[in-house]
């Protein structure tokens, strides 16, 4: 299996599963490729979200504001997956969460491995189109394809690859929580204009059906929206498990006033 | 083979795809994420339509502006169809055309048989997400792959599944038909602003060529948009089979004045 | 393995999916399904540049202003490729890249074969919606389900097919280079307002990281858009190979004043 994920919109991901499938008939699965364009952070932290929901499998992420300079190309070793990616942090949240025990997907607690991708190695299963500047196509869909061929557990034995231990890293920051008081940070903002925080959700999750300060503001705090009503503003639990500030059938950026980046304080 | 309905946008809809690749190997099949963001009426109208193109398969369908509340989750049987949705009328419409003689989908004739999912239950495949509101994922998403796992024959084995008689129903509107008069509504506004209404295009499919009048203006009658020039307004019959009106490269619901709901007298 | 292209957006190609996996369980890709709503010109060239990537399979391609009149239906055999869509040029490109010796897809130099599609004639794998006009789902979904379960190969053993010489042709215009300098043309704009030319790459590749004039305007000529801070126009060679007009994060069309079929003179 191969997961697919970009900002690449459409049509250009389509070239990618051509590239993959002229190599190896594995599954394909698309994550999104309608991913901000360039926001690797944003896209790291959808990836650490989405990819310990599936089975072992190689997973291609580009989202890379560097093609074109000489930043590598790496394939990241967690557990029983794979990761191929350009070297930019974007897939090291997930492989945490691939990894670590206790985490979502229950990792085995191995180490994350690195190996740095060198397509002008012999035996890389590249296209003819070297011209171009199309890195996704040319460089990783045929890497992940490789990868996919030769099994994630024998990594060390594809000459295209050599292992590295250095890599870009990416993290997402620790919000502070004193007593009743948390000091985070907006992480991410969906599609929907809802903004993702770094707080973790059991920090208002228990005040549901009661009221609770954003940045000096009372809100509800609830268990879903449909607990408000339209266009009415909550803080609640998304999906991610993180806190989030939203609106019933509306944007919760624009009742808050906050976009990525900017401080939250949440009083309970 | 398991289909997925949604109106969760991107990218969560691949937590769905890697919690049932988890539990299941069955085959992928999207019928759409970008479904109106909880309207359950138009998007059983899509699913009522689409879903008897398929061969027997389960579907999981999630539009539910009631997540986080009381309401249950149903599995329906149609014939050798299933389908895993929050019981709120979703896909209603739909399993009547998989189960209806001489529907789109030549159903047996079978009634429609609905089962009600416990996720508390022991043996339920569920994700251990528990604190997080994200029903699509952590409830439907492994119901369907445990339907899937047993076998839409099998329903009435799986424990955490308890037949029920009682769910919530939804069906559209019949239009009054008069002689040459025809008084119907708006059903649904597609991505393209055509309005989609509930008059079965019979009633002007004899007079295509012609002019008929809706609500009381005189607009051609055609068989596709490229019998009007661009822009202009044109009475035709969808590939749902209902009369529907429309722009040639345009927005009908613009030209014509109307949204869902709203009244359309057709003359001709 | 069927691929799927249409400018039907959304649900509407869940239909077509449907009815294929109905009558074949043949292996579905999506190359896209936002393709320009009608412009069948900018879905041929995104046709000939994402097809080659692919292995040996039938492609289904819908944008089809004429649906409704009398055009017809066709399927083109280009090397081990079929190519099924309305007879209005739009896989012509395509089918010339899948053929020719020494295009992207390394052709065998076999010449294109074309089969006129009678939707009417006996084993036609038809649905049984005949009023409607959606011939996405109701002709062509099922000509390339017949087409996979029969082979390419086989195509003339096909009852409801019949070998024509007569067919629409596409093409896009050659530049003219003279000396240093090029006039060609916009070919078609992307997703992000990039606008991509008919020029071939090398013309500017040679003089990457210098500038040159565009329309008698001076701009970096660069390897890729990081190259300039967001925001700054460049000329680039995309991934299609082409020359094309861009802004680092920004709409090149915007910055260049240019829109489709605009002449476009470089001076290197």
């Amino acid at each position: 299996m191969i997961t697919l994920a970009s900002d690449f919109g459409s049509p250009y991901p389509a070239a990618m599963r051509g590239v993959i499938l002229s190599r190896t008939d594995a599954r394909l699965v698309d994550i999104a490729h309608d991913l901000p364009r360039g926001d690797v952070r944003t896209a790291a932290f959808w990836l650490a979200q989405i990819l310990p929901t599936f089975p072992p499998a190689v997973h291609l992420a580009v989202v890379d504001p560097g093609v074109g300079t000489d930043r590598r190309g790496i394939v990241l070793r967690a557990g029983d997956h794979a990761l191929v990616c350009p070297d930019n942090g974007l897939s090291l949240p997930a492989a945490r969460e691939l990894t670590e025990e206790g985490s979502e997907s229950n990792g085995s607690g191995d180490a994350i491995e690195a190996f740095e991708i060198d397509p002008g190695a012999d035996g890389f299963p590249g296209t003819d189109r070297a011209g171009a500047t199309f890195d996704g196509r040319d460089a990783f869909a045929p890497a992940a394809a490789g990868v996919h061929e030769e099994g994630v557990d024998a990594l060390e034995g594809i000459e295209w690859l050599s292992g590295t231990e250095e890599y870009e890293d990416l993290s997402f920051p620790d919000p502070e929580i004193e007593g009743e008081s948390a000091r985070g940070e907006v992480l991410v903002v969906d599609g929907f204009g809802t903004a993702i925080t770094n707080v973790a959700g059991e920090f208002v999750a228990e005040r549901f059906g009661e009221e609770v300060a954003v940045n000096g503001t009372r809100v509800p705090a609830e268990r879903s929206y449909a607990h408000v009503a339209p266009g009415e503003a909550l803080v609640t639990v998304g999906g991610h498990g993180n806190v989030e500030l939203a609106v019933n059938d509306g944007r919760g950026i624009d009742a808050f006033g906050v976009g990525i980046g900017d401080e939250v304080r949440i009083d309970r």
